[in-house]
């Protein structure tokens, strides 16, 4: 498979499907992005990095966010999330308050709004050791991990995107009450948000997000460094809820069309991995119906394509 | 009818049934409440009023304030209070949040916990008129209106109770919260919340209560002053109310059995009405399954019974 | 109060909002009917008759047949049917499967349609005494008692309809096998669907029905045959589930702007009652959005303004 | 890999846990089975078959049934099946009713009852071609189809549990109504309901079933045969669905455990596959909570795990 000359291709072949649909407007700051924008980056498990498009402009992470603070959390407290957090589909939009009534507290999985709240939760109670206090010391080890994750110092949160966040964020302002209500939130709820509305907040280019994701293509070390970041066992598996749950409530689609594990976020960028090979970035702002980058998961159904790198 | 013998019978023949059920216990200041208490107060178009046991002891009214502050919602704005709340019965337990979810922030009806807070918020609106700013000049005009009502200056928050809703109130921050999301509050999340654990916290007798609630069977207006509190017609609409989602997802029960509009709260409290003849509060902090005073609404099912006041 | 004055009063204001909303069409039988018809009828206890409009022409009274049920049933099982039906209004659409599945089949109260299956498995389950065996015994038994009720025994089916309702019955079906499954529902499917569709095919007029109501407004006793139908206590108990759950969804919205007990059906026929007083049956087909006569129901808010017989 | 010593080395580990959990008891002839029962069988694309335990017991495939009927309606009705049913996991209860009616008739999948239902639906309006018109001609299809995919023209019919299920099969003639109601049932539902108990009704063995999913394994082409079943694509897809959905509300679970594309039944059979390898079947009747097999998953789990054959 010639990489470059594939993310070329996509790039080409995307230009007509730039701007179908919708960027996030639920904050100003998301509102005012180019739809229109592409990039696509690879990483190889050997090191090599293919770029095509505006693989190297900065993006809100949002949720993406969460496939690392999922692996932070994991490696605090182990089996124990699972009393705290599912690992089912949810089978409704992302962020739904129902589910979490009807099951008393417990998110589906880690990867809905709420879940990920419980994560953000987790981390909370575990760092940082030894550092600040508070929100603050969560927040620095969060953007830390990604920087490592990344190689990259450079990392950091869009304040003007998380104050936002902060303003209008009143249905995670309920999905956490909610939750303190049923006991499942430990720590201060406003702290809790300030950190996942902060997390959120970070922006990112498509070449760092492949590059940190660079761990769940090989059993969890860093093929680069030979760091150890979780265990194989535990890679596998949060590849497994990444692809069951991944993709809000279009995640079956997205395994039957593109059949890779991932992780997509409002802000338009999709991640995704393929085992003992790759791990690729994709951006582009403008929505479908469910939440995901309209042309990120057509470029990632390209890729998969081309590549004839389907787990299934 | 004597109604002073018909209470003196039912307050010894509740005895057998005082605290069969539980006190509630979700903030520690209503959970500390003897549930052997019982008292019954009559107040009627005359005039007269008749007591039986603790009569004239303070309890919590908690959501009894909803028909207060759904009086004092529906004189300032008028009809267009129903674009912000429903008045159908709820089908599900009073603290519900799924329904707000499939009904986009609408609450059923004002008794259920969400629309009393929409009440709240619209009361936060309106009032004082020319007062002291903020929540505080809210709360003093709701305490006012119900020492008007009651004709007794000495009513008042336990600010123990409002400072312990508080601290417990996160199902209730949730519920403001995804309103808040879904645009139907309109004023800050935590005054209005403020404002409305402080109505809940207020203290009154069952006598307070029913000369209270004589402007409810008297067609609006309160038949000791003359004093023309709502139109006869919204009187009507408010009893109609009550009827229906007067005791949460119990009101039909109540209905068949004791057959009179009425409220009930968590305090253990219950009011209600006989158009054209009297007002009667009776408290016995025990609850049922579903949140109700399980002697209270016993005590009101024989005083219908006995009376013959049903409106049936 | 000259009644008939005022019904002739009411159809002549009710003209311009004849044909407003939707005549039923989920079968053709009933989407033929004319929009634009109006009919209204009142039977006081003392057994006077005041008709306006086409009050004499007879239309399918389909879901009015559930209060002539709900009392065959209680009479033959008296407070056990409790356990088979709840008395709580439903909070959401008439033939809603949700709740049923949520709260295990129990429908909400008898006069949804799961609820009223239930109601007509109890009544196959008991008649007739010596009578025809099988579905043809019951649906004669429920057609002689609504004879009874009018005095009129040129009621009867209308087959065509009773035959449409099968056709199309899907709905029906799948609530009554669901209950089945959960064992709320103990004869033969099918043959408690026969029944059940043969029942809201009954053709009754509005005089008709307005005599056949007035046990419900005289205490449980027919006052023009001094026939006891049910006790006083199972009257009012029925009229408070009328007032509660009578009008499906709009049950709350009825209590407010009608302030009588009263049931409607898909046919557009509406009955209520004023306790000690009379009983009123209006008809336009023209159904709102809830599944309600548009004209109907506005035609007896005009009825309780223009008397005063709210029971508030 | 040594596959036979793997096999074995299961069979030995799993019998402590044999008989945890409860056989699904809903017909009595599934609820004879003896709880301690466990088979496995292994067909490898290369043709060998590997066996442990009672690999050659004939079993209800209950189902396991769906993956065929999918494979099948897929090949008449192409893409446009995704007009009739989704590709998401449901997040709820296999047999709920509930998402039915939210979502209009539309399943959530092809692996939930009611969307197996409408896959059933999909080959009646198909099958056979020249062949026995109705019901009958359906099953015998789908019977042959099983036949054809193991290589095996014993497979047949359980007559007796066939008929059980159909005498007790109320949720599924609910679930089958009600789409009919919202029009997405086009033959008659007794029609359609009486094919789809058969197909549940099927009996295989573990080696059977494995020889039978080979296909799945395979690009969509029978290795054994070199017939092209479906194309890769289509396979691909299929296999996606059953890593997503084919294990009900457990289908997450089974995918963070596993880490494979299968499909279990409440006989107590699951089947898996291996992408490029193998097919796996695997039976043992008590079921978990879920109503998956506890013993079947757990030696899945084990056979995942010893020979490192996750997708992840």
């Amino acid at each position: 498979v010639n990489l470059q000359a594939t993310l070329d291709d996509i790039a080409g072949e995307i230009v007509p499907h730039l701007g179908v649909g919708k960027v996030a407007d639920y904050i100003p700051a998301l509102a005012q992005v180019d739809p229109h924008k592409f990039g696509i980056a690879v990483t190889t498990v050997e090191g090599e990095s293919l770029l095509a498009g505006a693989a190297d402009e900065r993006f809100s992470i949002q949720s993406i966010s969460k496939v690392f603070t999922l692996t932070m959390a994991a490696e605090f407290v182990g089996q124990d999330l699972w009393q705290r957090v599912g690992r089912e589909p949810s089978g409704s939009a992302f962020n739904s308050i129902v589910q979490l009534e009807y099951e008393h507290g417990i998110p589906r999985n880690p990867f809905i709004n709420a879940g990920a709240v419980v994560i953000t939760d987790i981390i909370a109670s575990h760092c940082p050791a030894g550092g600040v206090k508070g929100a603050q010391g969560t927040k620095t080890a969060i953007v830390d991990f990604l920087r490592q994750r990344a190689d990259d110092a450079a990392i950091d949160f869009d304040l003007e995107v998380a104050r936002s966040e902060k303003a209008w964020g009143y249905r995670n302002a309920a999905l956490a009450n909610l939750m303190k209500a049923f006991g499942n939130i430990v720590n201060d709820v406003d702290d809790v948000l300030d950190i996942y509305f902060h997390q959120c907040a970070i922006e990112m280019t498509c070449r760092q997000l492949s590059r940190a994701m660079l761990y769940f293509a090989n059993d969890g070390t860093d093929p680069l460094t030979g760091q150890l970041v979780v265990s194989a066992e535990r890679a596998r598996r949060i590849n497994s809820i990444m692809l069951t749950c991944g993709h809000y409530d279009a995640s079956g689609d997205f395994a039957v069309r593109v059949g890779l594990p991932g992780k997509s976020g409002v802000g338009g960028g999709i991640v995704a991995i393929v085992p003992q090979r790759l791990a690729v970035a994709v951006w582009s702002p403008a929505l479908n119906e469910q939440g995901n980058s309209h042309a990120g998961t057509l470029a990632l159904e390209k890729f998969a394509a081309r590549t004839g790198y389907s787990i299934f």
